[in-house]
């Protein structure tokens, strides 16, 4: 259940350097070597092309329509954090667009994740503020209705806990909790290096078949290869 | 973040009395009571009319296409309880059918509330063992990948914890925290009071603008009326 | 454009036979009548099983979230309306339950109809105010924002003005705009005659091809059956 | 690639004894006994509660908002048919409605499956004539572009072929191909017995786990109880 | 209600002046400046980047599948017309490519709005006219229905009359009535001047909270920080 | 219906100049050459821009959530095909990233298309790696469930055959028959020399109107000019 009214403001983040590593990672890798879990849905997409960061989580919990409480989260940022916002119900309004923006960069923000429209799209890009959004929207909202700050929220589908570290890119969005953001460098780490070898293993025209040993349990499982 | 395969078998479960009175109350109206919030989205409809029930929430975390957990999960039922079932990614599935029903049934469920899709519905409905589920469908699932039971899931996008009270009925699916409860329970019967002599009063006729006492404050907001 | 904080009390309505008369044939009659336009989108749905109205538009626009103007609208509903409510964004959350469908009854409303949810399903059934809505949710709203009573307004894409006739059914809801009533009813009248005798016509087993005469059509189009 | 244009007027129906008696196993039954394979996508849902039935398939393809083809296909319909229509781009018009159910009920057509809309369900529901559709829509449709009848078609998802067995109930529509429906009705009702004796014993409380011997499948897997 | 078969041309179109003052203000400061009203959907999206336009309506309504209205509505179109298509039903079908878009040009209109698929993208982004659509589709239409042109139409929900000034870019599309032009136009410029100095404010480091003065509000409102 | 557990080694492919041939057309030509049908969804996206190929297909039938199937198909690809996948259930999972990207263009694979999601965006640009999917996700997949290569499938609603040329642009993906190549390839070349002409014309200021006599057919069907 969401506390609705309040503003947590002192809370545990991530170590700033496991987020700054596991952002070189990339989405897909971070969600792999967690298990394949902490993934926000793929209507999650970046505003615009090539931004990949990762940074600790300030959350927020919006009403639908209303975007008063961004402002009350602006407050709480650090340098190094990543904002998620999420709406109590579904909503593609533009709950944050250039003065927002601004506000939020110079606060030290590293971009905003939210469940939810985003507008001004060509400033924030102009200014070099990532977002990873639900919609895009001119709609405009107003500022009536509490919600809170630094709750644990869900966000695309994720849980989020204020401090969790968010990685976003191209492929979508990822929260690694706290707790767990060593063990998933680490395996991220030996991830990318075994990698490494199979793409090269693969790129010489080695089969996965042969590379994954898959042929005998194929044949196996009913596999028949038909001449 | 899921923690995958695990079970966890001792949960503390709201009080079974608080349930039994929240049922009575509706989803509406134990939504209201607790602020607005731990409504699931409304895509979760019942899969026959009619069925108002709650229970304490025994959870599972399926894998896209693969129904294993709920059976893990049966063994986990008490009387009184809820079955509440999340997937790792979005699927329509029919992972519960008449066999899961009457096991689940002869275990003491009271229903199952499921992010994906279920099928037998004429078979469910006859042994009278409701379904709140996002999709009909007569799609069957495998059983080869672990989830979990009894760990908190995002369900239709709300957060429930083991034990947590599940009101379901025509309007939607709310979760109530165990911790709530019995403050929700009040507030709930608080509001039921208090609407049913504003229900009599708007039957008569009087409008809602002079009950509520509203003229003074649209005034104010600035709304002009026209003839 | 829409016009934000006002409310026409003065509208001037399609006359009440012309909606009686039309309420029996349905929506989909109507809809053909009038030359296949003026429809809402499909999934406009009835709350519950076997309703049937027309009645003259009062038209609500509401702001999302917020279901303060339906308040408003109350007042000025006179016995024979439909209430049509639009939203300035998607939204599904439950603008309308059992307090204001007792309200709205016992102003003379026969109906709403509104692009977003509806919630007490249950208790709406029982007195016998149907409801057409995109969704049912048991999300509750807030009353903050002023929008309009009885302004022109888009509702599921169809355009609503006040006064308007509205046809609803199980195959959907049909805007039938005051000046075109009478004769809307005329085509909708003729049009049901004729669709008398070939409803017999085809009972008998007599095809579609020779009533309505194609092969000659079928055969210049290019159409060529093989054997 | 579909053929347009064409009207193939002698096919090869499945065996009208095995429709009839894979009409009573229901979707789900049938397509667990082909294999999970056949089956349409879960938005296609039957107009009115109750109907189940299975039929051999008449196909037709049609044009975007023109019903042109389904008068058709109605001359090509023989006692026991189930009419399939596609749509070769998506619509949710009312591509069918009483007149057009009239005249394939005299024809012997025992239901029709449609990837769009269906109208008129208040009648063709007294008529007892069912439809399963991805939409209910009051909007009419023309006789202007050639489509075919007869040819196979890809209908919400599922490729049928003229003569296929199709399976409709409340859990969705399943394609028998022509070829398969001995064979697959051998393996539901194989399938069917071995599901009345589980049923019993799951009944009786007996889980999932013991009678299918999960238990040590789920070890291996990992799976880890915490008390 | 819309009429159908008729094309107007004479309309009466707001004043190139103000149109090509507002392009450059964008859709979301237009937006606001209307009074948070006349947006189209967010479903509506440019088929290449960079574009942003304004220009005078010139309103078509088109049958699904079917592009006859198009060529009509190109005789009508003068220098600095936006092109606003809707269809009566929902359609993604590609009614606009490549040879459209060349006469289009060649007649001066500077954009397409249409609430359905566009196609020849390439094509369109090398000869520069930018279209905003619901979908990019391949799938070509037909000549067969009329509709009609410069008629009002409900495009992507929005209402637009023939003569209105529609602005597009990256953020969505905004009608503004031909009436409220000059209204519109003086309420951006103020609003944008507003604007700039609030930016330069948030950039460095002030937060909303101060600058907004929203502090009281906010504490009135029930807001509670725990440290 | 679908064979599961079969990987057909010797199919048939298109002859490799006419798919080559058929790219430089694109999408939109190739499926109106082809008389406006196989055209797959247009849900079906690039997952970045400027791509546009032909080749010939290699089917595969995906199991939700689970690619194995795609290592096995890789062993099937020749030099110029393009890979076809589909899945039994609607899943937006990453089922393809840069290892199997890799792979896959180390075979001599040109593109992909799938009809679930793709991930590793940034790496499949870097390596210049086409693929059209419904979605782009992180979400991993696990290799349990056979399905089967080189089958017909049924892609993002187009029915493929192994052996067929496929096309994909920024328009859509379309695919042709093995045997209807040839002959789509000439009428693709006689509508590319028609259009143009045409463009010509329409880039002059001439109007579809006359160039297309329109005029006196619309007159016939009703068209009203109203100054």
């Amino acid at each position: 259940m969401y506390e609705i009214g309040v503003v947590h403001r002192n809370i545990e983040r991530a170590e700033a350097r496991l987020a700054d590593k596991l952002a070189a990672f990339g989405s897909a890798t971070v969600h792999e070597a967690m298990g394949r879990v902490g993934l926000m849905k793929p209507f999650m997409r970046p505003i615009y092309p090539g931004a990949q960061v990762a940074g600790t989580a300030v959350t927020v919990l919006l009403q639908p329509g209303d975007n008063w409480m961004l402002h009350v989260a602006a407050e709480q940022i650090r340098a190094g954090d990543v904002v998620v916002a999420a709406v109590t119900s579904e909503c593609t309004d533009g709950f944050f667009g250039e003065l927002l923006g601004t506000s939020f960069k110079a606060r030290g923000a590293r971009a905003l994740v939210i469940d939810a429209g985003c507008r001004d799209v060509k400033a924030l890009t102009e200014i070099g503020f990532p977002v990873w959004s639900r919609a895009i929207s001119a709609k405009g909202t107003i500022k009536a209705t509490l919600g809170s700050v630094n709750i644990p929220v869900v966000c695309a589908v994720a849980l989020v806990h204020p401090g969790d570290v968010i990685v976003a890119d191209v492929d979508g969005v990822v929260c690694v909790p706290r707790a767990a953001a060593a063990a998933t460098l680490e395996a991220a780490t030996k991830r990318e290096a075994h990698e490494t070898e199979k793409r090269t293993e693969l790129a010489s025209g080695v089969l996965g078949l042969d590379m994954y040993k898959m042929r005998d349990t194929l044949k196996a499982a009913g596999l028949r290869y038909i001449d």
